[in-house]
């Protein structure tokens, strides 16, 4: 059954009103009629399953069946900070880690980040990533859709990073020696409902400065497997580790 | 330290010549200049620290120094069967999933596949597909490249799936349900050295006499965490799963 995420005004009672993007999704894309039924998401994270009972050039109406108890987030909050990659990485590491579990993600200005964002660029791009991540969510079932905060400096990451219980980041250089911490024993150490942020460094790595900074503010290193991951494949392989872990192992 | 997969005729006792695309990134790409280093694999997965001694229009020659004891490759092998998809997720998942450890991949024809192969079409495919496997088995620093086999129908996968000891497939219907083999328990019970085939349905699923097909040769399905995952994603967590199982937490 087909998800939406639908804003707080969006919901009445047990009426659920559906307009832009989803009420053309409803109407023109998945041609559904009065009587079809979809999942509709609350920003709280409640699912009801819906009965569409009218559909007309402005607004998709639908009526609350039965509320669902579902939840498929990881039993861990993870938060992705990449350093701003090239190309379009960014939109791929925001889609597949959406379907991976991913809570949040903090795109931020890495020394050796190729790319650089004005303000008029920024705010284009969070609203075109916050549109990714929202229809990422639909499709993969979650009941909530991760966060995506605005472009950061590297100063800003490490005095968000004081909210979180754990703090890792993948520095290759390290991981290649045997002088790294485990992401095993780190994973064994988190407990359910903790809030972990992964840093991730752009192309060409991070300077030793990044590294010594991120040291200080009580980031570990963590090796992701024997092999060199590109960047944009280093949060999934994370996400992905930390779902086999909880959820699969149930560790 | 840059690294190239040398065919077998370009290896004679301790020289090796370099020729084709592999010369003109060490030309061109990378600028490099006789006595800078790079590292050079056979294709029996042996590979050698070489010091180059000379770069002509044709050729670049390279003396081995030092032959390298390494191997980050899976301690279990893995093949991803892959329905083919749509657009270019083919590429993602072959450039992805060699980073992630795969050993082979094989494109089949399911049912709901959308894209159809002619002739022609798969000669192409296969010829680009081997780049993509090459170039990121160098950039993952794999001492092997994986194998990418020809488009095959399932009764030719199914055929073929008889040379593996472990066989599993990605069923969304069955993994929503509490009726699915965990992927933590049946890599418990799976041993280094085995041979897994994993098979993804396109992005339309299986139909149920493919459903049928897989489980009469001995398939078993497998959940791959709670959310669904698109079809080029579901191989990625499952070659992590593997990755973090075997190679992080040491099951």
């Amino acid at each position: 059954m087909q998800r939406y995420f639908i804003p707080p005004n969006g919901w009445q009672e047990k009426q659920v009103m559906i307009t832009g993007d989803d009420r053309h999704h409803i109407a023109r894309v998945m041609r559904m009629n009065a009587g079809d039924s979809i999942i509709c998401s609350s920003p709280e994270g409640m699912s009801a399953e819906c009965e569409i009972v009218e559909i007309t050039e402005h607004q998709v109406t639908a009526h609350v069946q039965r509320w669902l108890e579902e939840s498929n987030d990881l039993p861990v909050s993870v938060t992705i900070a990449q350093g701003l990659p090239k190309g379009d990485k960014m939109e791929l590491v925001l889609q597949k880690g959406t379907e991976l579990g991913a809570s949040a993600f903090i795109p931020f200005q890495a020394a050796r980040s190729i790319v650089k964002w004005d303000g008029k660029k920024a705010e284009k791009k969070q609203s075109r990533y916050r549109k990714i991540v929202k229809e990422a969510s639909e499709q993969s079932h979650r009941s909530s859709i991760p966060e995506v905060h605005p472009l950061m400096s590297v100063k800003q990451l490490l005095a968000a990073s004081e909210a979180y219980d754990v703090k890792i980041f993948a520095y290759e250089d390290e991981a290649r020696s045997s002088n790294y911490q485990s992401l095993s024993g780190i994973l064994s150490n988190a407990e359910a409902g903790q809030k972990i942020i992964a840093c991730i460094g752009p192309e060409g790595g991070y300077t030793i400065e990044e590294v010594n900074a991120f040291k200080q503010h009580g980031f570990q290193t963590v090796r992701l497997g024997p092999r060199i991951l590109r960047t944009e494949t280093a949060p999934l392989y994370l996400l992905a580790g930390i779902s086999y872990h909880f959820e699969e192992l149930g560790c």
